[in-house]
């Protein structure tokens, strides 16, 4: 039953990033959600409308220094978006004390310690919790999802492929071995720390691809697919810097089973999401684009079968701070307690 | 032996264009050139200045009406910087009259008339010439394009990955059959004509495929790909649009042959490029940008293999405009006419 | 008092340009508005989701081709985002039915027709109306739009610069013969149309100024300051294309009055608009930029003041199609039919 | 008497910022040079290719660590692309040593030691060397610069508006108090360091001003003129900062003298530059844009009066990177061992 009169107390822990603010501005604007606290990183209070300019012009918010007193005493549901590492500590702490928390980081994201270690480079702290964490791609785990207290928000790369690829790899109709991923994305990705790389000088006008075949969230698609596939899935993963803003552009590339037409392709995709307020199959002939979804929680897909060679292209776009971290936090929020699941989302 | 004496007279045809102008630019420095004519299809002469403001202060060059009886008696070599079906016709009166003729329009690419006509849709009114063209991919067909009098300059699209592939399926080191063109360029490569696709507000901040299965470039590919490989190769070709001026990055996707290890694909294509003046290589771990080739007749190549999956993820980056079409066109006329390769190019 | 039950029917003419599609979003979100109508200039029906893809996955809202009689029964007011001289007929005839109209062209902002004339080039068709309509400038004509039924929505440049210099010029802290206001903007001002001047590759990387001395906007911003001046006042003014999607910076120059020191000129202006939600005054030091105010229907003012030279320099940043266009127009509706001033609008 | 067998010997000292590398590719390509020796303030040697990628494929050359006994073996003229503070202290050395020195820093710009340690905020340790350095704006200065061993490059706001001012200050067609300068300027005018405020997600789809009446290049146009005008001059100066990469466009207001008409503006510009290989006037009603001068070294003039309010409109348009800096640095290197004044710059 949905629950439409609880007003929920959120607090966002490192409100000052890209996705921290992102968050702020969806949960100020939330109709079931009454935002309680943000905190930073940082020593000082900084004013919420240096971060987040479009507030309201009266605002007085402030964002403070962490406590965990001040969290456990004014937060219903807890939002981690602290770097990897930082976040699997606050969690521990904040999980003890009752909370249900959502992490936009990466810790809770692979269920298997060992590989987390091997790509993120350290200890994971927390690991008593991997198998309590459930990872929250909404349309696929809605169901887990509705009792987690420990909600481990995907990756920006992850959540188009995903999308994509789970109901297809389902239903056998491509194979597992055969996938590519060919992402774009802009450079709020990137988060918001000082780097050459993401200077305006060397981005603007540039194109490039980046850590090839190395890139942290490759478990973590293949884990998503492995488990969907019912076998382990290895994937080719290169991601590339677009110049832009916000937004990542999947070009996915896959074998098709035989008999695997495009229509059929389609057809399975409409299907696995006509209850989905937020992806959208494209029709025939059309294909996604970033402009169609930045600032909103889509998931547009496109599909083309080539029939001579046998392949299957699956273009996906999706907001990478909407869709890809706060826009999905907050539709995991509203499926664990039962708000309708596109509130403050539409 | 080196030719550093002659003065060539040069026409282009279709100068008001992107390509024509960065032709126009790249022969008024050109050491052994001097410009003899330049026209347009436009009915009024336009100043040299309004298309390329970057030509001395005090250039008083027009760019006229187009007159064959004016080519004919002021150029040795001509090029076409027209719109295919346009330039078919030009050539066939231009090597009539004993001109050489390079040719930046798709007209004289593909041998085979039918696939010619099927994707671009229309008659070839000159198939007689078809067999006597010289693709000039000039790394490749250095021998015979100094023998040329019609040269097809090679797409701006299968120009990086031919120089990337064809060394490799001629070592058997990648499977023919599998291989994935992901490619993205800048908005010039669509040319000057007035589209709603090109305009600022449809492009700036957005990023999509576009042509998906059906980019008129793929045939260009496979068929040099297939001479390469000895037997016919098809390939999959997606384009995307950047929000760019100029330049394209090709991301591609092959299997590998066993034992071909990373170390041997680049040293193969190092060795393939040893005493080409433009194509750099890039070492281990590094991979090419855009910016690193803009304004230049540069191929950068860079590979990265995942002996897990047994796929090898070559990346090349071009400018459109440049080693994409008029840098090419440039490099062509040196070779024809027995300049230093480089010539007006560094 | 405010009215907060009625459920206000309105309809878009011309809902597929800029404006038209960031207006059609804004009322859908609004609490108190059903959009009855939207309409194009086309011939043929087209699905909202083409030009607004942010809207619900569900929605099967069409754009349908222009009928009077369609508006006439399904609007109570009706919002023009049609081209200047279509919108002085339909608001004629929507007028003489008895629709309240918001007009987002030029047709009924300049009161005086032959200044209309002479900077349009058209004659004017409904003359009879200029006198009646209200010029739509919310924080300064408050009580008139209240009663209006013909709302001229300003323009976008002269929104920022006269928001501004109003409150100066009534106080005469500023000399209105030595106003300069230098404007730059982003692309989504020139609407829709296909030109050269607003291809990807004229605009990026690019920056310039336009109509010199000769834009048509000066006339409508002379005139407003002249009122509040109570006296004819000139200005120099001179648009910029910025290589940006949305957004006007006008950096605005005038000597100031003896004694008008910057801490009067600031507090002036924080007194003028402390009730007003939508404009927000810089602290000392601090500037507008145009991210700040993006997608928002803000109109951020910093002020300097240099004592050596006596002048004055005034920032203004407006989003060209929300506060500049749409966001204005749903202001002056709730403004006109006793909405909260924010409703829909943050 | 030109001078065209010489081969001159140089140095560039900070080969690594933007401006360096500018300045090595002109140098690179110079006719009547051969580069002998770049150097870094880093520890380690960097290959040229890494910030100059558009070197030839072969290019063995090393950008390393600064020694003064290399500079003064290898070089004829030293070319400082330093910080300001650090260029001083190198130049005193070099002049010292008997080297011509052109300085691309802001150290020897200003004659008067009080004014450079207040706009700058710290103390001048080579003031002896104030009055005798040059002022490197190359069309105005061109019979000093050909006697002088210390040149100071003009800083890049500087070049455009001081070329456009100077023929009216001295034919008195402006009024020297009215003037203000309104200038944008592309990232790379901030150079390579790295703050917030240029990196990319700050600055794309965003404009500003900033250091508004507080930026250290209004005493250097001042200065210069004051010299023009025969007495002192204060300017009102507004920089902005655009979402491109290279290009300064400045739109100047000034009050005309009487009967000084914009015939008369053009014709003064014209004839003051009639000569001058890289200034060019536009006709009337047309402006430059920075696409136009973009990788050149022209500096592009427009004018425009309004009689209604006596006042002149002047823009000019310069590349930051070429006329701004390395371009005018060349081209004063020209004057000054005398070379044509266009080689390596057309």
């Amino acid at each position: 039953m949905e629950n439409s009169t609880l007003m929920l107390n959120c607090a966002v822990l490192g409100a000052t990033g890209y996705t921290g603010a992102e968050l702020t501005k969806l949960l100020l604007a939330h109709p079931h959600v009454r935002v309680t606290l943000l905190t930073t990183r940082q020593e000082k209070p900084i004013a919420l409308r240096e971060v987040l300019p479009s507030v309201s012009k009266d605002t007085k918010f402030e964002i403070t220094p962490y406590s965990f007193d001040a969290v456990k005493k004014k937060a219903d549901v807890v939002f981690l978006c602290l770097p990897h590492t930082e976040a699997m500590t606050a969690a521990e702490q904040l999980l003890a004390a009752g909370k249900v928390v959502i992490d936009l980081s990466a810790d809770f994201r692979l269920r298997d310690r060992k590989i987390y270690e091997k790509w993120y480079g350290v200890n994971h702290v927390a690991p008593q919790y991997l198998s309590k964490a459930v990872y929250g791609l909404c349309e696929i785990y809605r169901e887990k999802i509705k009792k987690a207290d420990l909600i481990a928000n995907p990756g920006c790369y992850p959540t188009g492929p995903s999308l994509a690829l789970i109901p297809l790899l389902k239903k056998k109709l491509i194979d597992p071995l055969s996938i590519i991923i060919n992402a774009a994305s802009g450079v709020s990705g990137a988060g918001k720390k000082l780097v050459t790389a993401t200077q305006f000088c060397e981005v603007d006008g540039n194109y490039s691809a980046y850590k090839v075949n190395k890139h942290q969230h490759t478990p973590e698609i293949e884990q998503t697919l492995s488990a969907a596939a019912g076998k382990p899935v290895k994937i080719t993963f290169v991601p590339h810097l677009l110049p832009l803003d916000r937004g990542i552009l999947a070009t996915i590339y896959a074998g098709t089973a035989p008999k695997a037409a495009e229509a059929l392709i389609r057809k399975t995709l409409e299907a696995a999401y006509a209850h989905a307020p937020f992806v959208r199959i494209k029709p025939a002939g059309q294909y996604p684009c970033l402009r169609d979804v930045q600032h909103t929680n889509f998931c547009d897909i496109g599909v083309s079968v080539n029939d001579e060679t046998g392949r299957v292209v699956i273009i996906t776009a999706i907001d990478n701070l909407v869709k890809g971290a706060a826009g999905q936090a907050v539709q995991n929020m509203n499926l664990r307690f039962g708000f309708p699941e596109e509130a403050g989302l539409l």
